[in-house]
């Protein structure tokens, strides 16, 4: 049974109550979403694995300010799958902490290799993340010169 | 075998030659591609599946430039699982042809419910798109009122 | 002033009450944000438009399954500058009705070029949606065969 | 002047080749997509920041596997305005390194406030990342517990 009571006195204030569906067999049951957290899921991985660490192809020095195409790819020797219940969910492209590009990647119609146009103003690690669904994601990285 | 001639002598042009590897076992050959492409993924759905159509809750009506809150769920009664084999890859807000919010939900973690706090300048139809990894989009419209 | 009591009863209900400030200078402000909608935001632009519409380049005809790459810019000639108050937020690319890959991209970082690795099922066209920061997105389509 | 020379051989290559216009006044050219670098750019912001900095309204501590809903908003006091030409991109939330839910916000039409439904495995902290168009992410973290 649900009693829900809401009492709002200034107009400025929006609320959202959400409630869940209780049966037994209810899909979001406590119980059984613990037991979809395993291991893989638990922090971002930076170990090599040749199935799931992106790989980058970008130049070892560029001049500041000219743009250059970075391609990330996900797999050594072929890539990885795109199935339906096991893909790459997108692929995230960072310089050090600062994110600069980032491509969601649709089961199925979609591989995981991406190339995106970009710039630095700074040299330093350009990050690749790859996300499938069955963990958190998988980084790599590569040093980068940025010319004056 | 592998043969790759690139030439380019205009200094501004960027080319990226992506050679994927042709093992017979190639995750990614056609054949086996192919096979992955169901039926389910062949057009947005736009009709009423009780467990992927997606809930809307707004107003009627609201004021030209008012904030007010859209809330999204997945699936009637009961909402759509998040387990790492099959979940909600995002929720996206519309009204009308133009998108005006999109919530990317990682499996396991995210269950598919998201508040949206959105303005709107004229009325029409409130459209949420939601797309599970298993097949395209499910689509759910709401007409909605916008007072000036 | 702000007067809000929220009481549940039910376990299972989650709450969020969002009350925002209401100094006069308030930024969100129903009557300030209503200025803000201009006739560029309206609806989806279809029409040709040399600085925004994307251009795809993409094969005629390709077969079922087989990987081919895609690749959307924005802007003929040149491309769409990519300034912090002025950029392309996202291009993203559908198969009629489907969504197939999406990027976004970053303000000053990342130019407005993306090439994406796809596969399809059925042919149709290749729909590329680029989106500005001032306006809703420009689409632009593409004819594609795909052979069985 | 252009020329190139693409040979490919062998049939699972795809090239991109991406040449840009070069005319006096093309707007990526190098030297003007270097001014666009400013130092707002360089790295993500972890200090406090009124205007920029994230709200985390989310409990405690929760159930391992229950759900719960986590509220971002940006700016104290009021929100970070969502103009055309000045807005919040996303508003993302990490547990520690683990991305879990993110949402892209449309200017004009969102207004940056969103509330995620989550579940997490073990405790640490909750991260949001908010990121507006002239800027890098501006980051805040909470500290959650996870009983068991």
């Amino acid at each position: 049974m649900s009693d829900v009571t809401l009492h709002v006195r200034n107009a400025a204030c929006a609320a959202a109550v959400l409630c869940f569906g209780l049966a037994g067999a209810d899909a979001l049951a406590a119980g059984e979403q613990a037991e979809q957290f395993t291991p893989e899921y638990l922090q971002l991985h930076t170990t090599y694995d040749a199935k799931h660490s992106p790989k980058i192809v970008a130049p070892d020095s560029v001049k500041r300010g000219d743009w250059f195409t970075v391609t990330v790819s996900v797999g050594a020797g072929s890539q990885h799958p795109s199935l339906g219940e096991h893909s790459i969910r997108y692929i995230a492209l960072y310089k050090d902490s600062v994110e600069i590009a980032r491509a969601y990647l649709h089961p199925v119609y979609s591989a995981p290799t991406v190339t995106f146009t970009v710039a630095l103003d700074e040299g330093g690690s350009l990050r690749a993340l790859a996300e499938p669904n069955h963990s958190s994601a998988w980084e790599t990285s590569k040093k980068i010169e940025v010319r004056p």
